[in-house]
């Protein structure tokens, strides 16, 4: 393990811990909601979005422990979506990183309302950031609004709904990079954005670090893409060949997949160009080239 | 109509056109999810938790109009509340409002969609009631945090999820109570707190006009049972008896319709109490009866 992983895996275990604690406790009554909303939201998984959240804010000045708050928020709002999309009357997947879905366990009906209580348990852990030292109320309400519509109709749900009703129809090039970009690229992004707007970054350095950020969010897409065909169930953690099922457009099926890996090193290198000129940038080079490269 | 009906007529059409503004255009890509959350939101109703924040707002001295971004908040948290529990996995309602519900008309991926857009998109509107002049945004993030709680696993989800999981088993009177009060009074309650919050109150009258919400959301409640069994379908807008179609337990079927009425009776004479020594207190006194009289 190098230094990069031995952070990554550091800070995921951090996220872990402070989930926990935001989370309702699991006895809590009613306790079957709240156990669905733990089983979901602590069954491993890279962290890759509140680790973004933490680091954005260290790149522009202030410790990651500050952001915590926000970090844990938009981590519960990339759990519930995924406890929605797996849902039968969305993708009807079964495993999710190597264990049941969450419905398969507490049922359809439950499995949606974890869903819901995710979604909106995230703002009110987002809000507690406000109680934090040094933090701007003013810097938490503009969070709370781009997360907002980051993960909203305009942003992760726009990608979701569309994903969904152009499933097994041929798309146009356009509504394939709507899709990829929305549905993932979105929270992606909006992680990056929140940490630096929390450690107070300037409206250029915002801009510069949302940009990154999406091109991040939609090399994970195609590289996603890529693993369903190439990759294996153990990386992917949930069964080869999924999108295939469904009749999913993905990158692959309209590109090809030299095409794509070639999609994914030119988005790799405009990232890297677009942070080279900060200090301290290591992490998110280092990041780039994770995203780019998981096992394919 | 009286003046009271008549405020309750003006306010709806102002947060009807309200509405319209704050959620995403119709014909903005993609437009199905769009139009499918303007369906349900725009589809009348007393719009009664909008009203109660506006209200609550000028019963502490500042103008209704500045906490309308909040009121249009609450409301798409009701409504993406309805969606959910509409759909076939929940009560499997196919009319709401006199109207075929969210999924009978755009299927029911887009209807759960539609309802986490709304749920989401509420954040980012309450969030905006931070850009009006004389609100605190201190205010903005305490109300964001109580919705979220007030909604979430401890409020209404919790509130929902042990309807369900308990419909058609026999219920203690203690879940019953935890039931109503937590799938329509949390939601109710916070709206009179939240306008209050935006309006400067004190933590003492903050701490009574959320005990007024909580009985008027009891007094709601129960009320929706009485009518689930003598109501017209005019005035409920969906099937008389769905409740007893879905062997929920409701207030009437625990307690008998007399003891019900004498509980509706009990409790708003208790709200009216709680308010007796406000000034310009004949809104919520009128509103108190208008809610404890729906037609049975």
């Amino acid at each position: 393990m190098n230094k990069f992983e031995g952070e990554m895996k550091y800070m995921a275990q951090v996220v872990e811990q402070e989930l926990s604690r935001y989370l309702p406790r699991k006895d809590e009554f009613p306790s079957k909601l709240h156990e669905a909303m733990h089983y979901s939201t602590l069954s491993g998984g890279k962290r890759l979005r509140p680790i973004i959240v933490m680091k954005a804010a260290e790149l522009f000045g202030i410790s990651y422990e500050k952001v915590i708050p926000t970090a844990c928020g938009i981590e519960m709002i990339h759990t519930y979506s995924l406890i929605h999309d797996d849902l039968p009357v969305m993708d009807n997947d079964d495993f999710r990183r190597g264990k049941p879905t969450c419905h398969k366990i507490y049922g359809d009906a439950v499995a949606l309302l974890a869903g819901d209580a995710l979604l909106t348990h995230a703002f009110a852990t987002i809000a507690k950031n406000s109680k934090i030292s040094g933090i701007n109320p003013d810097a938490v309400v503009d969070v709370i609004e781009k997360v907002s519509l980051a993960a909203g109709g305009y942003g992760m749900i726009g990608g979701q709904t569309v994903d969904i009703i152009t499933s097994g129809k041929d798309v146009s090039r356009d509504t394939l990079f709507y899709i990829s970009t929305h549905k993932t690229g979105c929270l992606m992004s909006v992680s990056f954005w929140s940490g630096a707007r929390l450690a107070g970054a300037s409206k250029e350095d915002l801009e510069t670090i949302k940009c990154f950020g999406e091109k991040l969010g939609l090399i994970f897409q195609i590289v996603d893409d890529i693993l369903d065909i190439k990759g294996s169930e153990a990386v992917l953690g949930k069964p080869v060949g999924s999108d295939m099922k469904n009749k999913k457009n993905t990158f692959v099926n309209l590109f090809g997949f030299n095409k794509s890996v070639e999609i994914v090193n030119n988005l790799s290198l405009e990232a890297k160009q677009l942070i080279s000129n900060y200090n301290n940038n290591d992490f998110f080079i280092q990041l780039t080239d994770f995203i780019s490269k998981r096992d394919y």
